[in-house]
Order: structure tokens, then sequence, then C-alpha cells
């Protein structure tokens, strides 16, 4: 069996070694130039630090307008204008989602994103059209990274009837998570819609993933009932909270009750740390043991032109978020892009140990800390064993 | 007298033309594919943006520790730890600054900064050394960038006796404006803070530029005495504050008045966007007649690890602060970079315009908020009439 010997790589920062892949997986770490290249691959790993694959835990991909001509944003103010202003957009838009999404996932790749988290748009404007597409997206790009599918009400799950149905059928086509959205703010009855996706998750053996954008003590009180739920249904570790902005509301001490219920919930949270909201308190959440991780939310779509797709920006913009200067931090703000959301996405066989898939990136830096404020455009990017990018360039196509 | 004509370009993303230079300005803008390159050199624009460089009208390059090994931030939490912290650090550091900073600007002219306002820390800890340092870096690259300098007394004027002879010896040696520190937070006597740096700048007949941090009604008071100041001593259009916090803390409309007031008087505001503070409200402030200008603030030093000196990146931080995606507020992000900057420098060549310098740089994009938003690293600068860096790389040297 071929294998791949990467010689001279330093494992997050630490002692140089040689890393050998064998089908996929990680097969052995060696003294640095020990391995024997003879039947095998070489790469020079010329020192760099190698990373496993960045973690994009929540994204949009259905919704871009990467690689078509730029279009000014016509969004009105609020997030129920930018709703309808999308569904003016891309009802009928005349490039298909593959011509969008792809490259926008070659990209992804490029940068070092191998495992994502999606939210695919089930709306009764265009039923089931993403979903397709977005299942036929995966299907092309599964020999080179795991999507998971999440069922999401954009417009509204019991304010615009039909959705459920919608949401049941994008589940039996093989969307992995049930989606929720504001259950006060955007659906105006939180009990009921909580109910319901709970419901829908429970019948398929599924995770829960909501977005939460309620502010303040109303965002605050729906947390506290998504903990109730998942804990009634005993649906611990298979819960996230995607923004939760309420909990940047609020002094960081005076959740640390909240949190040890999260923590022992297993909810994560996940976090963009955008500048112009509060943000949930990413280090005493940590802290206290709940799990975060991060994701580009929108890139280039109709809500906003901006992102990128890039995890390691995500993780500088983390740390600019929080004014973050300590190794130890910038080390969290890694571990939020890659642990964080391997353990929200339940990816099991995740990281740099042996056994682990060979989903991996070599980076110049210094360690962990500069190579997030750096964020190197040279990275070389390996999926299951074979190198898919170099240099921002994907190759695998 | 040879030339340079670079062929086929979009000033800001409009029309395609030739933009023929001599003598370090642009000489003509002709129809593109027009110009005779007979006895010029070429430049095959290749359609891409050509856009003003970019002004950098904050940092502190005499303190980055660029270039050199990882250090692991060892600053306490306020910033009165942060001061002595960087004493402590810098005082007798075995890496002169013509190694720290030299490589910092190259770095920073190779992405398209070419105008600079730097602060220059003068204390009696390292008496004028910063200065004489800085002053040789500023004669070494003067062939290539504009460096402007301020005296800048980062540990206290008046609470540390000395220091004001010191920065009028600074002032001697050739630096160009009079800085001042929280006349309040750390140099604890408003007042006499700040009738002390408008005197020494009389007496220079120089600029100011006040670092001021301190933040709500504290910082709104002392931005109305600093205009009270400007306008006793007849100071118009020679005062910038420099971060100005403290405007964010009220709703904009609150602030008509005093904006009216600093657009009057021609004072001018630097802000980095951080998303951690209150910052001030740049829409509302461009709206009312104020300029707004920007910079990378510390790049890698004792300070914090942050920064790369890229004001494209800067731009971009500056739109995600406030949530800005409509192509009027990017391009007023990419404003601020340029025109702003240009104008609070008093830069009076700066421009696409025939006639002005030629300090330029050439970029791959659609139009301005794409440029703004992709930040491509594939960058052609042009010094002076002459390219001295592309695609990252500086050279010039």
């Amino acid at each position: 069996m071929s294998s791949t010997v990467i010689r001279n790589v330093r494992p997050l920062g630490r002692e140089a070694v040689d890393v050998v892949l064998t089908q996929g997986k990680i097969s052995s770490l060696l003294p640095v130039n020990s391995a024997d290249p003879a039947l095998a691959t070489l790469i020079d790993g010329q020192g760099q630090l190698l990373l496993p694959a960045l973690v994009e835990s929540h994204c949009h991909l259905d919704k871009t307008l990467w690689a078509t001509p730029w279009r000014p944003n016509s969004a009105g103010p609020t997030r129920n204008h930018r709703i309808s202003n999308e569904q003016r957009l891309l009802k009928d838009f005349k490039v298909p989602m593959a011509e969008r999404a792809g490259p926008l996932i070659e990209h992804c790749i490029a940068q070092g994103s191998l495992y994502y988290r999606s939210h695919l748009d089930v709306q009764t404007v265009w039923g089931l059209q993403h979903v397709k597409d977005m299942l036929a997206l995966r299907e092309k790009y599964k020999h080179l990274i795991d999507i998971q599918l999440v069922a999401f009400p954009q417009g509204g799950l019991l304010t615009v009837p039909g959705t459920v149905e919608l949401m049941e059928q994008a589940m039996d086509l093989g969307v992995d998570v049930v989606g929720g959205i504001d259950p006060a703010g955007i659906d105006l009855d939180p009990i009921r819609h909580l109910e319901k996706i709970f419901s829908v998750a429970t019948r398929y053996q599924s995770g829960i993933d909501i977005h939460l954008h309620d502010l303040g003590e109303m965002g605050r009180w729906e947390i506290e009932r998504i903990a109730d739920m998942t804990d009634d249904q005993g649906m611990q570790g298979q819960v996230m909270i995607s923004h939760a902005y309420a909990l940047g509301a609020f002094p960081p001490a005076d959740l640390h009750a909240l949190a040890d219920r999260l923590a022992e919930l297993q909810i994560s949270i996940m976090t963009c740390a955008p500048p112009h909201v509060t943000v949930p308190p990413v280090t005493m959440l940590r802290s206290r043991g709940v799990n975060v991780c991060s994701g580009s939310d929108g890139i280039r779509d109709a809500w906003s032109p901006m992102g990128n797709g890039d995890m390691l920006e995500r993780a500088m913009l983390m740390a600019l978020r929080f004014n973050w200067s300590k190794d130890e931090d910038l080390a969290a703000a890694f571990d939020v892009v890659t642990q964080g959301g391997a353990k929200a996405l339940h990816i099991s066989d995740y990281g740099l140990d042996v056994g682990c898939a060979a989903n991996l990136m070599l980076i110049p830096g210094e360690n962990l800390p500069d190579v997030v404020l750096n964020r190197s455009p040279k990275r070389t990017v390996i999926s299951r064993g074979k190198v898919v990018a170099k240099d921002g360039v994907f190759m695998a196509g």
C-alpha cells in the first residue's frame, strides 16, 4: 500500500517530526528525518507547522454569490428586510448554485477548511431546490470534505405554513440536522417553535442547530428554554446555539450558572465574534467547560458582500474582538476553529494523533499564535492523505 | 526625459485609461491603449484598478518587534501596566530599531502604504534614542516614502519631569508634530497638559496629534477643550485627535453640535475602528464634514502581537466594525485610508489627477468595494513613478 511521508513538520508548533500517512489516516509519527520514503510519496515539510484541517462550523454555502459579478447590496436595514431581499434575489437566480457554491467550496478548501456545517435555506419560496442542489454538491466533493447540512427555516417556521413539512422532506432526502431561527424575534412564538424543532429532531434522531440573534433578556430566556428542552428530551451533546448574541449582554460572572448548565448539557455555542453586536464571552464559557466553535456565516451573499471563508482569519478576528494578546488566548482562538468545531460536529477521528484522518494543513510560522496572526497564504492542504491545494490554489479538480 | 506608461488600468475602478508618469508625477491620463511606449518603460496594467498609495495615519514604528523572534506578550491588564512593561522590554533591547522598523517599513510599502504618520516615543527612560534612530530610518527611506513623526509622551508629559524638555529637543532635531496622551487618564491634569502641548506646538509652528483613550463623558469633555484651544490658538487644520473612543459612547445624533465644531476647526479624527471598545461614529462624523483617517496603531509590539500594517485590511476591519455592506459605505472605508489620511497629513499632491505624485498601487478587482473586501496580495506598488514592490515583495532595497 503506497503511503505519504511528510518530513520535518512541527505538530501545532511542537518539536519537528516525520508524519506517515497511510490509507487516508495518520499511521505514525516518527523522529524527524527518520521515515523511510522509499515506497512513499515524500512531502518536504521544511519545518512548517502541521495543523489539523480547519473546521467551518457555520456557513451558508447555498446562499453565496461567489464567482458571480459584483452586485451592490440591496437589502433594507432589518433582519426581515434582508430575508425578503434575499428571497427576491435568489429565487430563479440565473447562476445555478453549483457554479457559485462549488467555486466557494474549492476556495475554502484552499484556505484549509475540510469540515463544514452549512445551513440550507428551506423556505416555501423555493421549496426543496436549495436542498437538492446542495446534496448534489456534497456528493461531488465528498472525496475531499465532510459537509453536515442543517435544514434551516430562514423565513420562519410557524409563521410560514408549509415550512415544517418542507423541513421534514429535507430530512428525508438526507439533510443531517434540524435548524431553528429566533423563536421569538422571527417566529413570534418561542415555545411552539422550540417544541416543533425538538419534536422533528427527536423523530429523525438528529441534532439541532438554532440561529439565535435575539438580544439581551429575550435571548437569554430563550437559551434557558433550549436548555430545558435539551434536558427533557435527553438530547445532551446534540444541540448547538449559533450566534447567541444575548450572552454578550451581561457581565460574564452573571452567566456562570447558565454556562454550567450549557456545559452539563453539552450544548455548543457558535460565534463568528462580529464586532458590531454583543457576542458570547468565549473565555468565560470555555473556562466553565462550554464548547465554543466558529464559522464564517454568510460569504458574499445577499446579506452582505463580506466574508472570505478563511477560518484562520476568523480566529484572528475573534482575538481582535476580545483584544486578546496573550499566547494562551491566541491558542484558544485557534482551538475554537479546530477542536471546538470538531467536538461540536462530532468528528471522531479529528486531530494529529495516530489513527486520525489525514486531513491536515502545513503552514509557515513560528508557533500557533504567530500562525493565527500571520495567516500566511502559503498553505499546503492535505485531504484523505493527498495534497489538494497549495498556496491558495485548489488542485484536486 | 524617460517616463513610464501604465497601460490599461482603471482609476478607482472607473473606465480603463493609460497613465503616463514623468519625473515622479502623473503627467497625463490618455485613452486606453493610446499612449506611445516608445521612449517609456511600459507596465501592463491588465485592467487592474489603479489606486493612490495607502495612507498609514497612525502607527508606532519605533516600538515594533517585527522581524524578531516571537515573544509572548507579558503586559499587565491596564494601559499603565502596558506602558511600564514596554519600558522594561524596549530599554536596551538587543535588536536595534533599524533591524525591526526597517523590515516593517519595507513590509508596509509592499502592502501599498507610502505615507506615514508615526508616533515616536519620547520618554526619559530612553531619552532621545527613539528619535535619533527613527530620524536615521526616515532618511534611509526618504526616496520611497514620506514619514511624519510625532513627539509622543507615552509615559506622561507632566507626570514625568523632563519630558517636556525632551519633546522640545525632539522638535529641534526635526520631529514634525507635537503629541499628547490622555490629558486626564494618564497625565492627570487635563488643562495643564493641553496648555503645554498647544504652547510647544505654537512655538514650533507645528501640528498637534493627541492620543485620547479616555472614555465616555471624560473623553468628550476633553475633546471639547481641545476644540476650545484649537480655536483660541488659531490652529484650525493643525490638530488630530487619535482614537477618540469617547465619541462612540453616545448616540451619534447627540454629537452633531460637537461634530460641527470639529468640522469647522478642521480637527481630524483618527480611528483604527477596534472591536473591543467604543469607537467614533465614522458615518455621522463624515456626514457633518469631519475628516476621518485611520492607521494600524501598534504592529507586533510590546502592547500586542496583533497588526500587519495592511491599510486595505484596516478598511475592511472598519467596514466590519460598523457592519457596512453597501457600496457607498465600503467606498467610504477606502476613502478613510486614502483621501482621509492625505487630508489629515496635508499631502498636497495626493490622488490620481495630472500633477499628483506618482505614488500608486495596482491591484486586481472589480471595483473599490471588491478591492476592500478581497484585499488581494497581488499588489504592484509604485513610488515616485517606479515599481518598488510586487506581490507582497519589497524590491527597492
